[in-house]
C-alpha cells in the first residue's frame, strides 16, 4: 500500500501540491511494483475561484473566437485602425482597390442588378406588398452592407423565404387587399423589428441561437417553402382571379381546381412558354457553370419578352393581368409609418423575429459558403449586425426584409464579383431604373412574375441532400420530413417550430439513452476497444471494463446505474455458464463521460454501494477534468480509496491484477 | 505507402473482410515501418441494415432492463409462475410468507395508521377537499398496491406536495367553496386521469419522461412548495377565516397580516403549542432514529389531546375552528362523479397529469430509496403501472391522488416493515377508524392539523441539499433557486416548467459549447491529456492534438469548427514567438465525440479544407462507432486517405513522425 500512496492524490492536501510526481517516487513505483506499467495519479484541474470559471465560461459562450486578438500588443494608432476595419469592413479592402477590381465588380454588379431587378418585383408580391417595395429594397440595403459587411461575394435584396413567411404571417392578422396601408405599416414595423433582433443578435453575440435551425431542419422547411411557393403562383399562371390567401397546400390546391372557370388560356399558353424557357436556362447554367450568365440574364429577358409581347397584342389578348402603373423617383422615407403601438405589435414584432431569424440564417450561411470557397473568414457577430443595421435603415426607407440571397450570391461569385462594389454597381442600376425606366413595367404580366418565382424557388428543393441524409442519418431525415410536411400542411412558423423541436428532441434522446459498452484489450498495447467491432480485442478476465458514451445527467443518470447493473449481471451469467474466472472488478471507463451533475455523482455512488455489496471492486479511470473536480467537491471519492481511480484503463488493469496477485 | 495500406481500411471493400488484421501484416507492419508502436486499424461496427439498428435503438429505449431476461430458457409452467409473480409481486413473497414476518408488519401497519390518520385529514384540507376525503384515500389505494406494487418499505396514502398542487389547481378554475360538489367532482376526474397517466407512462415504458425532473430542480420544487403550504397553515394556527386561496407568497402574506384583527389568540395558543410539541418530537427522531416512533405516535396524540381540550373546554372557547361532523361508513363508489366532457375537462386533465408526475417522481424515489438500503430492485416501470391501477380504482371509491409518502416510509422502514403486509394492516386500522370512530374527530380543532402539514411539509426543505448543489454544481444550484422562487412567486405549475426548462438549457449549453483542450504526451506511456492538468504532459513538437468534449451538432458544428481554427492559429502565433518547430500536422482525438449529424461531418469535411490550405495535415483518431459509420456512410473518409485515420492518438503520432522521418 506504501506504492499506491504514490499513485492517487491525497485529497486531503491541497491538489496543486501533488499534480507532478517526483522523479523520485515514480522510480519507486518502477522498482518495487511488478506491473509492466507506469502508474499515474489522477490530477484535479488547476484549482479556480467560482467568478474565475464563470469568466471563463461566459467567454467560451459568447467570446468563442477571440474577437480582441487582433487588438492585443498594438500601438493605439494601430488599434483605431483596426477598430475601423472592424466596424467598417470597408476599410480593409478600400485602400488597395484597383481598376482591375472595379472592372470585375461592375461586370458581376450589372449582372446580378438584370435579376435582382424582376426577382425585386416577383418577391415583393410574393410577400403580398406593392411590387416597387421590393426595387426599393433592392437599393438601400445593399448600399448599407457594402460598407458594414464582411463578405465579398453575398449579393443583398429581397429573397424568397423570407417574403413568404412575411407574407403569410402578415396577411394571417391584416388582410392585404382590405387594408393595404396598414398591412404596408406592419410591413416595414416588421422588418423595423427584424433588423433590431437580427444587430442584438450579433451585439450580444447571441449567434449561436441560429445553429438550432440544423441543416436537416433547413433542407426541410425550404422543401416544403418551395412547393408551397410554386402551388401558389399557379393563380398568376392559370390566370386565376380570385385565389385563397391560405399558405398551407389543402386550401391552395382546393383554390386552384375551384376556380377553373377562371383559367385563361392566353395566360396559361404564354406563362408555361416562359416557365419552360427559364428552367431551360436554369439547367444549362446548373450543367455549365461557366454559362452561369444564361441563366442570369434570362429573368430580365423574358421580363422584357413578355411585357413587349403584352403590349404589342394589348387589343387582341384580354384577361391577362399586369402590373400596372408604378411611381417613379427614389424610396419615399418611412419611418412615420413604423408603427409602435396598437393591437398589432404583437404580430408585427413575431414576423420580425421569425422573419429576421430565417433571413439571418439564409445571410450568414451564404456568405460563410463563399468566403470558405475564397479562404476568408466571415464573422457571424458581425455579419449579423450588418444584415441588422441594413434591416433597421431599410425599414425607414420604404424597403422590407432583405439579406445575402443564395441564387444571386452565387451569380455574384461566378461573375467574378471581387468586393462589395458589385453590390454598389448593383445599387446603381436599381437607381437608374426607379428613376427613369419605371413606366416601361407597366404591362409586365403577372404570369412572368410567378414564373420567375417558381425557377428561383424549385433550387430550394434538395432532394439530394434529403436522400444524403436518410443515407447518415436517420433521425436527421425524420427531422427534415417533419419540418417538410409541418410547412406544407399546418403551417410555416408551426412546420419550423416543430422541426427545431425536433432537432433539439434529438439531442436530448442522445442524452437520455447513451450508449454503453464493454471494453476488451487490444494484445500488446494499452488500448481498450469494443470487442464486437475489434475482434482482435480480448476481454480481460476477472474484470469488466465499462465504457459510457455520454455526460451522466439527471436525464440518464438511474439509466446509466440500472444498464451497468444489467452489463454485471449477463458477465456474471455468462462467466457462470462458461465456469470462467469469477468476476471481481468493475472498470468504468470515464473518457466520453465529459460532464456529471449531482444526480449523475449520487449515481455513481450509489452504484458503488450496490457493486460493493455483491464483494464487486468498482474503479474509475480517466475521469475528465470537470468530472474529477466535482466528484472531489462531493467528497465521493473518498468512499473509492486509494485503488478506485486510475488514470488509464491499462493502468488499473495491471496495477489492480498484481495487487491481487500480492494478496491471494 | 505499401505498409499504410494495411492500416487504414479499404472504405470501398466490404469491412467484414478487412476486420482482423492477418497475422503476416501485422509482423511486416512491425518489421518495415520505423514507429515503435504497431499500427492498427480503424474499423467500421459490424453492419447492419436499418431495421436492426432501429430495433436496438427503440429496445435500448423502451426496455433497458431487458424485462424479459427470467423468462429465458424456461419451461411454460416456470414461466407461467414468472409472469404472475411479474404482474403481482405478492406472488413472490406470500409463499414464504412466515408469523415472524406478521409481527413486524402488524407494528410498522399500526405505526403508520396513527401517523396516516391526522395526516390524512390534514392533507385533503390542503387539496380543499373534504377531511374524509383523505381517511377514503388511505384506505383502498394501500390495498391494492400491496397486490401491485414491487417495493417492501412504501407507505402509500396522500402526500403534501401532490395535495397542494391539486389544490392550487382546481380552485384556479372553481371556487371549492362556491361549488364544492363541482370540485369534488374535477378532483376525482383529475385523480382519473392522473393514474391513467401513471399506467400508460408504465405500460409504453416511458418512464424516463419523469427523469427530466432532477434532484436539483426538485430541491428547489419542494422547499418552495413547503414554505407557501406552511404560510398558508397560519390560516388555522392564527385563526383567520377569511383567507386568499391564492397560492403565491405575496398574496398569501398580505392575506396574513390584512385580517389581523381575526386573529384568535386562544387558537394561536394552543396551536402554536402543539407545533413547538410536534416540532420537538420530530427533532428528537431525527437525532436518534431507533426513537422514530416519538415522531410517529406525536401527531395522534396531539389530535387526541387537542380534540379533547377543545371538547373539555367548549363553553369557555368561543371562535375555534373544528372539523365537525364526518360521516361514518366505508368509502362510496365515485364512478358517478367522473367528468368527461364539458369545459373544465382540459383543467382536469392538466391537473392529473400533473400531479399524477409529482406523485410518480416522490413514490418512485422513495421506493428506490428503500429498496437500495435493503438490496432489491424496484422496476420503475412496473411501479408506475401499480401507483396508476391503484389511482385509477381510488377515482372510482371517492379517492383523490394517492402515493408513497415519503416521510410515512421512513417511518414504515423504521419501525421494521418486512412486506406490503403493513400497508394492508394500516388500511385495516383506516377501516376500523372509518366504520366505528368518526364521531371522535368532531371536535378536533383545524388549527391541529395546520400543525401536522407544517411539521410533515418543513422536512422538505433541504437546505443542506442546496448547499452541496452549490458547492458541487453552480449551475444546478441556479435550476434549484429557479425552481423556489418560481413556485413562491409566480405559481406551482409555473415554477415546475421554469425549473425544467432550465435543467434542459442546462443539457443544451453543454452541447452548444463543448469543452476543447489541447493534449500533450505523458512521458514514457501512449496516454494523451491536457498539460494545464497534467504538468508532465508534454506537446508533441509539429503535432496539435486537440480533443472535443462533446458529440458534433448542428448545435455546435459552426462553434467546433471556428474553435479548432482558433486553436490552430493560436498555436501558430506561439510558435513563431518562440521560434520553434512549425506546425505541420492537427489530429483531433475524437474518444468523446460520441456522435455526429450531418452538420457535424460538414463541419469537419470543411475544417480538412481549410487546414490543408494552410498545408496542415489533418487526422482524425480514434472515432466511435457510430460516428465511424456516419463517416464512411458520407465518404467524407475517402478524402482524409490513408493518414488520416488512426485507432489512438499515439499511434497517429509515431506513423505520421516516422513518414516525415522517411520523406524529408
Amino acid at each position: 500500500m506504501g506504492v499506491s500512496s504514490n499513485r492517487v492524490e491525497d485529497f486531503s492536501s491541497h491538489h496543486e501540491t501533488s499534480v507532478r510526481m517526483s522523479p523520485a517516487s515514480a522510480e519507486a513505483v518502477m522498482v518495487v511494483a511488478m506491473p509492466p506499467v507506469e502508474i499515474h495519479r489522477v490530477c484535479l484541474p488547476p484549482s479556480k475561484t467560482t467568478f474565475q470559471k464563470l469568466k471563463q465560461r461566459l467567454s467560451e459562450i459568447f467570446f468563442p473566437d477571440d474577437p480582441l486578438h487582433r487588438f492585443k500588443n498594438q500601438s493605439s494608432f494601430t488599434k483605431l485602425v483596426l477598430a475601423l476595419e472592424f466596424f467598417f469592413p470597408i476599410f480593409n479592402w478600400a485602400p488597395t482597390y484597383s481598376l482591375a477590381l472595379l472592372r470585375s465588380d461592375v461586370i458581376s454588379g450589372l449582372t446580378i442588378a438584370s435579376l435582382a431587378i424582376p426577382q425585386g418585383i416577383s418577391y415583393a408580391k410574393l410577400a403580398n406588398l406593392p411590387p416597387i417595395i421590393g426595387l426599393y429594397s433592392s437599393f438601400v440595403p445593399p448600399l448599407i452592407y457594402s460598407i458594414l459587411g464582411s463578405s465579398r461575394h453575398l449579393a443583398v435584396g429581397p429573397v424568397s423565404i423570407a417574403s413568404l413567411v412575411m407574407g403569410t404571417m402578415l396577411n394571417n392578422a391584416v388582410s392585404c387587399s382590405a387594408d393595404p396601408i396598414l398591412y404596408l405599416k406592419l410591413a416595414f414595423t416588421a422588418t423595423f423589428f427584424a433588423g433590431l433582433f437580427q444587430a442584438a443578435l450579433g451585439l450580444l453575440r447571441l449567434g449561436f441561437i441560429i445553429d438550432f435551425l440544423s441543416k436537416a431542419t433547413l433542407v426541410g422547411f425550404m422543401a416544403g417553402a418551395a412547393v408551397i411557393v410554386s402551388l401558389q403562383q399557379l393563380k398568376g399562371l392559370l390566370g386565376i382571379a380570385h385565389f385563397t390567401t391560405k399558405m398551407q397546400i389543402v386550401p391552395v390546391l382546393t383554390s386552384v381546381f375551384q376556380q377553373r372557370h377562371e383559367w385563361s388560356w392566353q395566360t396559361i399558353v404564354m406563362g408555361f412558354g416562359f416557365l419552360a424557357f427559364l428552367l431551360i436556362t436554369r439547367q444549362i447554367s446548373m450543367r455549365r457553370p461557366k454559362l452561369f450568365w444564361v441563366s442570369a440574364a434570362a429573368p430580365l429577358t423574358s421580363v422584357i419578352l413578355s411585357t413587349l409581347l403584352v403590349f404589342l397584342l394589348k387589343s387582341k389578348l384580354h384577361g391577362i393581368s399586369i402590373i400596372g402603373h408604378l411611381p417613379k423617383g427614389l424610396n419615399p422615407p418611412s419611418s412615420n409609418m413604423l408603427y409602435f403601438h396598437g393591437s398589432y405589435l404583437a404580430v408585427a414584432i413575431k414576423t420580425g423575429i421569425i422573419t429576421g431569424i430565417l433571413s439571418l440564417t439564409e445571410g450568414i450561411a451564404v456568405g460563410r459558403t463563399f468566403a470558405a470557397l475564397r479562404n476568408y473568414q466571415v464573422d457571424g457577430n458581425k455579419e449579423m449586425m450588418a444584415i441588422g443595421f441594413m434591416n433597421m435603415a431599410g425599414s425607414c426607407s420604404s424597403c422590407y426584409v432583405t439579406t445575402g440571397s443564395f441564387s444571386r450570391s452565387a451569380v455574384n461569385y461566378n461573375a467574378g464579383a471581387q468586393t462589395a462594389v458589385s453590390n454598389i454597381i448593383m445599387a446603381s442600376t436599381v437607381l437608374v431604373t426607379l428613376l427613369f425606366l419605371m413606366p416601361l413595367f407597366h404591362y409586365t404580366p403577372n404570369f412572368i412574375l410567378a414564373a420567375i418565382i417558381i425557377t428561383a424557388v424549385i433550387g430550394l428543393i434538395d432532394y439530394e441532400a434529403a436522400y444524403k441524409l436518410w443515407k447518415v442519418d436517420k433521425l436527421d431525415c425524420f427531422a427534415c420530413l417533419c419540418s417538410f410536411f409541418g410547412v406544407l400542411f399546418i403551417s410555416v412558423p408551426l412546420g419550423l417550430a416543430i422541426a427545431v423541436g425536433v432537432s433539439v428532441f434529438k439531442v436530448l434522446l442522445h442524452v437520455t439513452r447513451p450508449n454503453t459498452m464493454v471494453l476488451g484489450n487490444i494484445p500488446g498495447t494499452q488500448i481498450y476497444q469494443n470487442p464486437s467491432r475489434y475482434r482482435e480485442a480480448m476481454k480481460v478476465p476477472s474484470f469488466l471494463i465499462l465504457a459510457v458514451e455520454s455526460p451522466i445527467y439527471f436525464a440518464n443518470s438511474t439509466y446509466i446505474q440500472e444498464r451497468i447493473l444489467r452489463w454485471v449481471r449477463e458477465e456474471e451469467e455468462q462467466i457462470q455458464a462458461n465456469n470462467g474466472n469469477a468476476l471481481k472488478c468493475v472498470i468504468l471507463d470515464m473518457t466520453a463521460v465529459t460532464a456529471i451533475d449531482t444526480s449523475g455523482i449520487d449515481a455513481i455512488c450509489e452504484l458503488r454501494k450496490m457493486l460493493e455489496k455483491r464483494s464487486l471492486q468498482f474503479v474509475l479511470a480517466n475521469p475528465a477534468g470537470n468530472v474529477m473536480e466535482k466528484l472531489h467537491q462531493s467528497k465521493i471519492l473518498d468512499s473509492f480509496g486509494l485503488n478506485g481511480l486510475y488514470l488509464a484503463v491499462g493502468e488499473a488493469v495491471s496495477d489492480i491484477s498484481s495487487l491481487w496477485k500480492a494478496q491471494p
